[in-house]
């Protein structure tokens, strides 16, 4: 995809100042950028930059008045920023909405339904009586299983696999690798010491607008469903358990973890690496830090909760600071021992 | 799959209360079940969901007084869990044994072999000189790779990895995306700060009736074989580096790490996230707590380990609760001072 | 793949004791050796499973007298450690070089270019545009979408996906299920508490000789490139985020996680579940240990961090031993407190 430097600033309402012709296919930071790059400078902490950017445009302000010389074109406009980024989402949606097709081979069962405008990559493989909406993208090497139900506008990266049963609302969108639907973890420990495995029959739930990034893994219930709220956003290499529930706008980042029949209040937000035990009940609004271990239920909205086995954060940090000092303290306290 | 309330009446040699013609499709608990569900009743403290569940179907006891009006169809048995499990077992058998056959496109090397009633979904790949047994469930886009051995009743899930030269026993299960086999992290680190890498040429060996999760790994050994006893247990996302060995009917959940030619005995359990160093040994019975470091070798069997660089749980939350309270305890020993 | 132990002794210039004739197609261990099995001796340490080891050979010192009788067969060597190594390489190179040509299907978009000598296995996908150098191994499944560049000798093993404008140098390898180039974790808060999806519009570079093991997730940068430098070691289920930055020969254990815009120095070590903060900047040659967590730069190279919230390695490791005893600081504590 290229656009010439006019043709940009066409879109952009701006004005250009140098060679309008050369030809654009690439944003970059206007500190990386090289020949073919677009840039921007918003805040001027970053106008250094702009003479001796290798970006061949830079988005500037209508005001801005350069203090030395540069090579590169600039493009004038009200507010570089916003202009920047509805370049990006302008950019971001062209490469979307290029793919849709068939490609072969690939299979997809006589029994299921797929809606208008939609991809499906080589080697995408859809089961028996699934029902599929509109403007769906299946990359290759898809995997959906039986009765699968997805509304419309989603998007299933490469090497996805989805589970029979799962059900996905419209616009959601899974990165490659991740894993919908795998049975939950339910062994029945037996007298000799070995396990049964316990039947794990219901399914996930996917709302409205919820991304999950790349190899991440979501556990189908025991029974009924692992539920994941609207507008849900799970990064990389999350795991969640079976029968969990995430309330809407729930943020989770990479490599946190879980466990199961543990409920998620809303507008949540739990960093990376941050574990949570099973059955519990996480209120609304609340924060946990990255790495940190949550062993019991927050009842409390909007507390922000850190540490090895978490409390309030303040307290945390304050019992690490001294935690630090311990030699110091253990030295005073046998200094006050030789003198008794 | 569909029953009807009086089919699975019959099944559970019980009575039907109530229009025994509607149908099932669902397994479900009583208070989150819907039309089409059937649940049960066993514990009373649930009781109260029975007057406004809206399950089609409810498996109560034969004793079962109700207290008040209710809208589903009762099932009445001697034992309502052994019933509703029975239920799930015979559900789940029927989920599961209805795949097999052959679908195309897949890749099977001429020199492999594969046993009576297996399934080999579109897009799997066989490699060269592989001997697989009877009742084996390859999904799509399953790959195994040369010299692969694998027993009877074993199930591949989508997108399963397994490296030629695995070993897999009976009755074994790998749910999607886990890869066996992948090179162990070797590299010896050379003069000039580069490393160089170790050929590593060993092998997976699962025994029977192992169970892994989805998105886990399983390094190669660098000679011999990276060890998985029977009748371990596997969650998601767990990493098994290379000559580890896990003692039969150990159970390792999600997120857990073990470091190379680390040895973990018999019926041990290591809980989520919890980290194990390479070269050490873990006692039959070992419980290590969540999120818990393990630095050294466990000796003796049957304890519990817990904490950052674990040591026995006890020891570890009481220092934790004392942790907590420090900056307490640094205003003690500050008047302390002050005093003397 | 099957040698007689006199065709082994000619490759290793030794000369054989008992018969030659036995055929060897496994390396092992000496204490775990089957028959067909060829294992060392060097360490004399491990002379006593001489005695008893189930290897069909053994490579010995020309030196070595053996002290008790022994049945299997000896190949003596100037130095044995070395003949094995030059054996495990040998046997290294003849597996690896096997694999070339293609498998069908696959698919390979007309646009993009391959070189000479190269493998693509069943159900591979290469995507628009892509240009990929000699001598490259892309194993089963693997998905390599559009625009992306791949050097030679660089090898892909079963259902690596890589995204998009993804740019790999010579002598790479990424193990199965890794993935290369999806969104980085990118959401803008809105006043209504949902995110919006912020354009992930960058790429992910690897320079040459970097080793990736499995189901590793690297994200594609917001703008510009996610960095990974020549000669890095990366294990499984490893997390870079967007924009990070790794420099030459740094070594990166299994379940790291490193989150956005951290720039990692030169011929660091990362050990296993550590955790790195966004936005800060590792100096070179530092060590960062299991399980630890970085919250701030670390500016002085050679340092090793460990901790929850880490810092020196001594002054936790002091501050830990007494965290241990800290039942017993509040005990002393409180004595003093009575006594006065």
């Amino acid at each position: 995809m290229e656009f010439t430097i006019d043709e940009i600033a066409l879109l952009l309402d701006g004005s250009v100042e140098g060679d309008g012709s050369a030809k654009i296919n690439r944003l970059d930071k206007i500190q990386e950028g090289k020949a073919g790059s677009i840039g921007f400078l918003s805040n001027l902490k970053y106008e250094k930059h702009l003479y001796d950017t290798d970006c061949s445009a830079i988005i500037v302000a209508d005001s801005f008045k350069p203090q030395k010389q540069y090579k590169t074109t600039l493009i004038r406009v009200k507010d570089p920023y916003s202009g920047f980024t509805k370049l990006l989402e302008t950019y971001a949606k062209m490469v979307k909405s290029e793919i849709s097709g068939i490609e072969e081979p690939n299979y997809f069962h006589d029994s299921s339904r797929i809606g208008a405008n939609c991809f499906r990559g080589a080697f995408s493989y859809v089961g028996k009586n699934c029902s599929i909406g509109k403007n769906v993208k299946i990359y290759p090497q898809v995997y959906i299983g039986d009765e699968v139900t997805i509304g419309d506008n989603c998007t299933f990266y490469p090497g996805v696999k989805i589970y029979s049963r799962t059900v996905i609302g419209n616009d959601c969108e899974v990165h490659a690798g991740s894993i919908l639907g795998a049975d939950g973890f339910g062994f029945a420990p037996q007298p000799d010491g070995t396990y049964k495995n316990i039947p794990q029959l219901g399914n996930v739930v996917l709302e409205d607008g919820v991304s999950i990034g790349a190899n991440t893994t979501i556990d189908c219930a025991t029974m009924g469903s692992t539920h994941i709220g609207k507008g849900v956003k799970i990064d990389n290499q999350v795991q969640i358990a079976h029968n969990v529930s995430l309330g809407e706008n729930t943020v989770v980042a990479s490599q946190a973890g879980i466990s199961g029949s543990t409920t998620i209040g809303k507008n949540c937000v739990l960093a990376g690496k941050c574990g949570i035990v099973g059955h519990i009940q996480i209120a609304d609004n609340t924060t946990v830090g990255a790495n940190s271990g949550i062993m019991k239920s927050v009842t409390e909205p909007g507390k922000t909760i850190f540490g090895y086995i978490g409390f309030d954060i303040k307290g945390f940090l304050k019992s690490y600071s001294i935690f630090r000092k311990l030699p110091l303290l253990q030295d005073k306290l046998r200094e006050l021992e030789k003198k008794l």
